[in-house]
């Protein structure tokens, strides 16, 4: 057990960010990646996933708010959901909080991960384990997507690492072409795509990709406090044209039928419909 | 000299951003703070005062950007304006960019801070020292506020560090008090206010204090990549209602007229409107 040190995190080699740790609550080799919880002076308690900066505490909210409820007002009718990745149950609590949804298929690979935050940070997913409408399922999202029917899903969330170590198939041609195939006609998808400051390419090659199998493919930002290098873009694509300029009016009368309005911390409508205008720096990594 | 060792950013005692250097440029004691000039692997050259991250080639345009033109075009028809501190230059560079302004005053207290930015860091302010519009002057803002004319200011940009150290005066009362007086019936003044996820009393303090002397106080958010902790807030005070709700659109043709359309890297007429929709997390640190 370290007291009172430091950790680094390591996702780039030339900078980052430095924790000042209470008190470590477990490190755990898994059979896909090195987990790390602690408990910081700055931040709660932070989860660490090969060196990198999953969650804290304290700032969650910022990006479980924009990677769910975003896509799930953009749509406007989501009743199936599927999440990839997610083993903190955060995405799961947000999808839920949607009146409409009738059932939400988590997939994590990593059993660990499930079970070290229900251990170490169970307010991030609250009693959404328990929810009749959740499907929780320990296992290969890819597989999964392969094996799932046709137009079964309206929206699916990936909430994966980045595309290096375990969450790298998360971001293939053969994945993409299954997700295409199993979200519903007006069906789309979202992930996270990094912070373009220090990893434009992710933005860039992943958007290509996504480009080969939905028509419409974009971007929108949140600013995550733990996730250092100003705004980070999550990827968007989708069946059909203009869920992307979903008007802020539209999305509060939307909230306020699914439930939404006025828990958020980070969401507005606002700052939904804002998040799509992307600085020139980030929208010139889209694909034309 | 160091080469190749880190430089952690002491803003915070228990969490922060470190540098891999690949050169110190300058170290200097100046009267008034320690200032430290680097090559970094990772963001270009990094200027520090006191140990806190004031600049990077990297990401300069975000700050700058956000910090000059959202309060020039949200008034509209500045022509007279005061920039303190900002002794690198780029706030002035940013501010003579537009066609309407005549005459741009700059007080910076470190004459240091300018002569090293000059040595270290010429792009940031390109060729505004020599643009005949330029005022700069080495001096105590405080001072200079004090004794300027009435009503002779359309904007004040205050480019402050954080209200500890040499920055602290340029959040008092009297400096607010006289920044009020010297401005125009339709100015306005922006300051930066830190990053509410980890300053929230910064923000909240501050604008408290503006709304003494200013009928209409807010705030906007930038998200600047080595301002490490999401949205940065720049605090937005006027003697008028409104210049915090100016359309998109009347931005644009506002910018198109300065000069400043297509010459961004982070604002648009978009992402300026926007700016002003403060995350709740935020948006509970303002007065009522």
């Amino acid at each position: 057990m370290t007291t009172d040190s430091w950790i680094n995190e390591t996702l780039y080699p030339d900078w980052g960010q430095r924790f000042l740790v209470k008190r470590e609550l477990a490190r755990v080799q898994s059979d896909f990646q090195d987990i790390v919880i602690f408990e910081s002076f700055s931040h709660g308690r932070v989860m660490l996933l090969d060196g990198v900066v999953q969650i804290t505490e304290a700032d969650e909210f910022v990006y479980q708010e924009m990677l769910t409820h975003v896509p799930l007002l953009a749509h406007g009718e989501c009743r199936n959901v599927l999440i990839i990745g997610a083993g903190d149950g955060g995405v799961l609590r947000r999808v839920l909080q949607h009146r409409g949804v009738q059932r939400a298929v988590m997939v994590e690979i990593d059993g660990e991960v499930i079970r070290l935050a229900k251990a170490h940070l169970p307010s991030i997913a609250g009693d959404a384990w328990t929810d009749p409408r959740a499907v929780v399922i320990v296992g290969d999202g890819i597989d999964y997507v392969k094996r799932a029917a046709d137009a079964s899903f309206d929206a699916i969330i990936v909430d994966s690492t980045d595309p290096i170590g375990v969450g790298e198939v998360l971001f293939t041609d053969d994945f993409y072409a299954n997700c295409a195939r199993i979200l519903s006609p007006g069906g789309l998808i979202v992930n996270q795509c990094g912070v373009p400051a220090m990893q434009a390419d992710e933005l860039r090659e992943t958007s290509v990709r996504r480009a080969r199998f939905f028509p419409h493919v974009g971007a929108y930002v949140a600013a995550v406090p733990t996730y250092v290098g100003g705004f980070m873009t999550l990827g968007f694509a989708a069946k059909q044209p203009g869920l992307d300029r979903v008007s802020a009016e539209t999305i509060r009368v939307r909230a306020e039928a699914a439930g939404i309005l006025g828990s958020t911390q980070y969401w507005t409508p606002e700052i939904h419909a804002g998040a799509f205008h992307l600085p020139p720096y980030i929208a010139k990594h889209l694909p034309k």
